[in-house]
């Protein structure tokens, strides 16, 4: 049994973080902090944690005693947390973008920020970094958008097959956070659809520095906001370098995910949709076609509270803490 | 450990109780029926069930070995399914409307319909008939209005508060099933509010004949199909007939429901909304306001596919089998 | 041909009176105003108005130079603008609620606000006020519920049909305006139901107050937001306190707007859907059933920025300024 | 004045054809079919159409009586019906697939049919082909996806910036027409995004026929259901082969859409959205913008029921009948 702290869990990822973890019979759960939400019961802003009975505090850094914390707290501010609670020697899992880049001056470049303390950590993509992650203290837990494309784009990395690929995602609208802005404002986002940081969005360097530990490649990605609560959709396009056949490409991508939880290759001729995945941490992947021009085109489905977040820290924590890795991850997709 | 069965398991219920029974500790699924789908993989119809291995089967109620049988089937079928599998000694719980009604004659007219076998059978409502489902072969799951509905007025028909009860229900699109109709279809009903049955709804009548047992009381039920895939939102409207406060009705509520695992009575002041039930087994129930005009207002929020249908009739699982009653039903939520 | 001047241009009512007014033969829109987006050009706020080649401005009343003036703001401000404005002798039609009152007390205590500055002003519903709209100088515009609440109560109470009547509508967000909220926000009110004001919305006292013009009526409200961007579907519950029938009810009410160019009473058996009037002036009535139970039910469809707001506000400049008073509001619904 | 008739009329197309035509002030709507539908009122099946007075016949193409004939009938029918409507004199604007191929063997391949009546036909995208639609008898309105991919791409292939295009669509439900699927059923596509025939789409052939017209180039297409009624979003991937600056770029679309009244080249900075267009006959281009690996992205967003069907079939028809080619068409998008 862990204690375990959630810093900042009045977002949507804090909520997450609290629906795995009540029924994690490993975890306690024993602080969970808000500046904002300060002396409020948790359920008052997570209105489906009715018996979650916690409420928020407005603890320092230096205040919690815990064996991990999750800081689920905006970038720049988590750099300002993380060391110390490290330093004091506490696991922690950040789902911050703080930590994720090993080229800190691209982070500074693509956050437009100055990075005040730099520290060694682990990006927390189970599938690539399983071992790295149950030895480290510091697990930088990856972006949603980099979870679907990553997981989607690997092999074809791995494998050479492409070196250029053009990655244009479907995001719901539970990515841009709890806090309501003029996009995310009902009557301009339902039954729309609004691109946006069309080629410049912060995930794009985060995807390429990973992808190109495994070879050459040059990433183009833009993403869409859709009228869907959650979920990720990533259609991977482009021209293979070698010659491949559909059924080559499956075989390829079966072998690489055959030990993975919750990577699952769909058959071919599946198409992976969000809904399948809605709530659960899999991420599915299919289509493996090419048309007559020579495209490939790979697509992958997650839920970017979840497996994009969430989900995957809580496989973190599993791991750095040596329990089962899918403990209280178990369950299946809400569908319909 | 028991051997469960589910017959018609290619719907929306059958797809739910599968999601709960996946993880349930002492429940083995050995069948699931769909005459339509029979040799076809369970994840092929229910996308999000991509680890299930089974597949379904043409079964005819006599080749069912099990010791509890789901029959997820439609009104007309379960009663040429149901009697033989009671006669053969299994436990049955019965999710269409052929069992629910004490007076046949009321089904027969609401159902246009002969009842072919009539069987004793239990109201599978446990907050109402707890003990009777424990010792019962024959559990008739409710409907998914009832559901809400009995569990908002239960105490206003109880207590004699009230005698005309207004019902208006608004529910998700998965509640008219898997089939696609011209109403399902996304372009008629997204962006949409569609009253139907307005005066002539097939649960107004289960709705009446279940508070009647516990008092005088008119009913009067109205549906509403709003673009929501799940959930179901009842807003019961009255003029009291004795004075209450609001207060009151609140210590009334608590009480009534106060061990009940599954009906949530929220703080005064706080008001149900279905995305806080979204996927789980739980009912809230909040309100309790009263207008200038002295109309009594009450409101309850149930997930019509859990706790409207296939969560409960785990639910009735449970406590037939003398299982631990919340057993696998557990999860919160899933909010936003 | 005249000169309109619309202030507080910037939110939903404003970008509607500019698609309706666009295309008004005898109109020339010569003023649009905004403090906040001041210097910047309407289609930046409103992208539909592409075209539109107007920048909002910031005027004082006293620098609008038109011969009828649309006061788009809020409730408060309106008043602090509009005695001005009449005063210089310019038509005005108010769009907020401060002149909607005959009981400025009653105003006053549901909006929680002195009111500085009290006129007198017709209550802008063409279907009961057209001969006073035509002389009028000042015409409030009324509220969304209201307009779509006493078109399908008012037969009712004229007829002394029902003293107590239930009024429970399903709002699309639009309503709540332009401003993002918690509420507002795709990942909390998609796929949701959310009851608010359930017995003190301040649509209560209005709808009562103009209906009591025609009988003895008390009237009891509860609004429900649910995921749709425009349209007000009204339920209207009630008791009759004589006999009728389903086909007499319908008699009344063809015969109540059998001149009306925007209010289409259904067929007997048919029900308004809010996609049958999205983007018209029309409001939908029909209904017209009577339970086993002794309840009548009408219903009612509006557009809550077109009839509920832009488009009745432009049927009274119409009326105003001796125009065909369906002119430039002769579209269909957008369906689907 | 012309006499118009609709053949397949109670489909969405036929729908929106009538909300065009009913106030279009050279047109005259004298028959609409459906052999479905024969003797249903018009407004029966399109419930915004409250007030059009037509009542479906069952006409065969001998039978019409018209001077323009719309047949919005399904590919493979429409085969059967134009020729003796244009043999007999008619002037027709065919809104299926079966006339918009120069290569019949390319059609007979994607459409997997045999062309039984081949016959000469102008392509009726106005913005390529207006001085030809004119003097046609019989013209092909384009596809919905190839109206927006065809609009946005076009200057790349005739300037020689590209070779090879991605196109990456994400359309509303109403695209995949009036009859319910399982695809379509509100719980399977609300909440969801879904690709579908990734590589095999018939509107690529289409698409890179029409684009080839113009220049060297492989298009490779990719359509995405996303929950949305109406509108395609449309975003074009590809390498420059050509320096090129944003700026160029921008120059480039301004001064090819110059004239064109309904294609409007957004700012710099600017990004289409289908809202902007909803319920409108305007396209929207914007972008321009080029990543740091040498991608450029190009975005277009139609409504697809109006650009990209009924409404530019109505251009079509005020283009061949010597009408303003705006005719009836002027009205703005509906946004919220």
């Amino acid at each position: 049994m862990i204690n375990v702290a959630i810093v900042g869990a009045s977002g949507y990822t804090g909520g997450e973080l609290l629906r795995f973890l009540k029924y994690h019979p490993r975890v306690e759960v024993v602080a969970v902090t808000s500046r904002q939400y300060a002396g409020i019961p948790v359920r008052k802003v997570h209105p489906h944690l009715h018996e979650v009975d916690l409420t928020f505090e407005n603890h320092s850094p230096a205040d919690i005693d815990a064996d991990l914390v999750f800081t689920a707290t905006p970038h720049g501010t988590s750099m300002k947390i993380v060391p110390e609670l490290v330093d004091r020697g506490l696991k922690v899992v950040d789902l911050s973008g703080d930590y994720r880049f090993d080229d800190i001056s691209l982070y500074e470049k693509c956050y437009d920020l100055k990075h005040i303390h730099p520290m060694e950590a682990v990006y927390g993509l189970p599938e690539i970094n399983r071992n790295k992650i149950k030895e480290a203290d510091l697990v930088a837990n990856p972006g949603c958008f980099p979870t679907g494309a990553i997981l989607a784009s690997l092999p074809l990395v791995k494998e050479a097959i492409a070196e250029k690929i053009i990655i244009d995602s479907k995001t719901g609208v539970s990515g841009a956070g709890i806090k309501p802005t003029d996009v995310t404002h009902f009557p301009n986002c339902s039954d729309n659809v609004i691109p946006y940081a069309v080629t410049t969005h912060r995930h794009m360097p985060e995807i390429q520095e990973k992808l190109r530990n495994y070879g050459k490649v040059n990433v183009s990605f833009t993403p869409h906001l859709v009228p869907v609560i959650r979920g990720i959709l990533t259609t991977v396009h482009c021209f293979p370098i070698q010659e491949v056949t559909p059924q080559e490409m499956w075989e390829i991508y079966i072998e690489t995910y055959q030990n993975e939880p919750f990577v699952d290759v769909l058959e071919l001729g599946e198409i992976p949709r969000v809904s399948a995945v809605r709530g659960s941490n899999h991420c599915h992947i299919g289509c493996f076609e090419i048309d007559e021009n020579g495209r490939l085109v790979l697509i992958s489905a997650i839920d970017n509270l979840v497996k994009g977040a969430s989900g995957q820290a809580v496989h973190n924590m599993n791991l750095m803490c040596g329990f089962t890795e899918t403990m209280s991850l178990e369950g299946v997709g809400l569908h319909p």
